[in-house]
């Protein structure tokens, strides 16, 4: 059986792309602030770069605001991709953005919420409430979760770059290299990957180095000012792969999303070209 | 203007009553597994409790889990909680267990999505993301949050734990403690209070002592085992107050659920009067 990263990089492999394409249907991008333009503005961005789309990051929050035709939508624009995926013969992972969290009977719940109702392949988590917050979501292991560990937002360091001493004697080290070294060791069905913002160059380093095997989630590039050979730089595995760079308004408020989705799909082959070559 | 926790501290004025009923309608609990039998089973709990409830906390996993409908039912619930408060004369509040946590233009919409579209009056939020994740939440001081601080799940610890060396030569001290000060802190509008196990009868107190003014929500007892005369010994402010004693399965699954929340409500003003007693 694979594992949700086999499945990812197949993906990856199939559209020589490393580009998850946000799912952020603001109000101030739609022409009404209803579930209905939600869903068509998402899928209208689906259609036009899933030929480019690694995977596809629908965010909770912007269909959720509309309630439960908002929940809906999600579940629409969810099939939606699974039938761009059917029609190009290359099946295009879904990762929930959810940031969930909480004790196991409930994070249960949301697990089968995101897996079996929406029909996500995986989902975005907050590690704070430890260990077996995670594990309902990682059982299956074709179904994959991203923790936060770095993220991309001006707050991020307020607990993110806290030194913390773990128990054992070990060194001091900030908050969200001792998350990536849990999820290294946790991964034991290999299922297990990490937000860490683009915005973070050197962060995005130093988790490379702590967790050299893990895929990466990294929001950050265009919108929020991140530079992209900066943060491949950074965060690539030497194989070229366990980065997914997500971008979201960028693609999504072109004029012509499949050429913006083109374009950094381009950029990044170019950057792998240049550091890869033999 | 009031704050949140001046309407709150209202309500267990007019209910002497510190007892929040938790609505978490597992499908075990439920005749099917529906948002029917989910909206039914909640309502019956308002319905019977309302009298003896400072707060009612629904959980949102296990509405989401069944879908738009399951999002239809959470409303409903909450509808149903202002309706038994108008009947009754006292307003009660609805704290959302939600633990979101997000970057802030996203963090926006869970806002608007649990106090302008569900109604609540409060929602529990995750820490992780820092400051800006916080406060597109607490802007309206007639809304509250009350930040994860110490869980009281098994692997609750194994970040909220870790000892922490704030920036600035301060001295260690557990992550979970360090955040009940960023939240005493961060409580200019007196609209913050922060989730304490009360399965961990010593970190309530020092967290009571860390943040000695801020209300407490605080899970555990019942089910998950906590003694209840210990937390509170721990948990409560001098003036009594401070901490809401949140029971879900214990009252919800009870054969006469108003009798079980009846008898926690005297349970706790028992002790409060051997404890307070001039």
């Amino acid at each position: 059986m694979e594992t949700f990263f086999s499945f990812l990089e197949r993906r990856v492999d199939d559209c020589s792309s490393l580009v998850c394409v946000g799912l952020d249907p603001h109000a101030s991008d739609l022409p009404s602030p209803t579930a209905e333009a939600a869903r068509a503005f998402c899928v209208n961005v689906v259609k036009q770069t899933a030929r480019y789309a690694a995977a596809f990051k629908p965010n909770a929050a912007f269909f959720e605001v509309f309630g439960a035709r908002g929940w809906t939508a999600l579940r629409q624009v969810i099939e939606a991709v699974a039938e761009e995926s059917a029609r190009k013969g290359s099946m295009i992972p879904v990762i929930l953005d959810a940031k969930r969290g909480d004790i196991a009977s409930t994070a249960a719940a949301y697990a089968r919420s995101a897996f079996e109702k929406l029909g996500a392949h995986a989902i975005t988590l907050n590690p704070y409430l430890g260990r077996d917050s995670i594990e309902p979501f990682i059982q299956d292991q074709e179904k994959g979760v991203f923790l936060l560990c770095k993220t991309s937002n001006p707050s991020g360091g307020d607990l993110q770059d806290l030194m913390v001493t773990p128990a054992g004697g070990a060194q001091a080290l900030p908050l969200h290299l001792h998350v990536a070294q849990l999820a290294q060791q946790w991964n034991t069905r290999k299922n297990i990957g990490l937000v860490v913002g683009a915005t973070h160059p050197e962060a995005l380093s130093r988790v490379r180095a702590a967790a050299p095997d893990l895929w990466f989630l990294s929001p950050g590039v265009g919108a929020q000012g991140a530079e992209l050979e900066t943060a491949l730089k950074a965060g690539l595995r030497p194989d070229g792969k366990g980065m997914l760079v997500n971008v979201s308004r960028t693609i999504a408020r072109a004029t012509d999303p499949a050429s913006a989705a083109a374009d950094l799909r381009d950029e990044i082959l170019s950057f792998k070209r240049q550091s890869y070559a033999g």
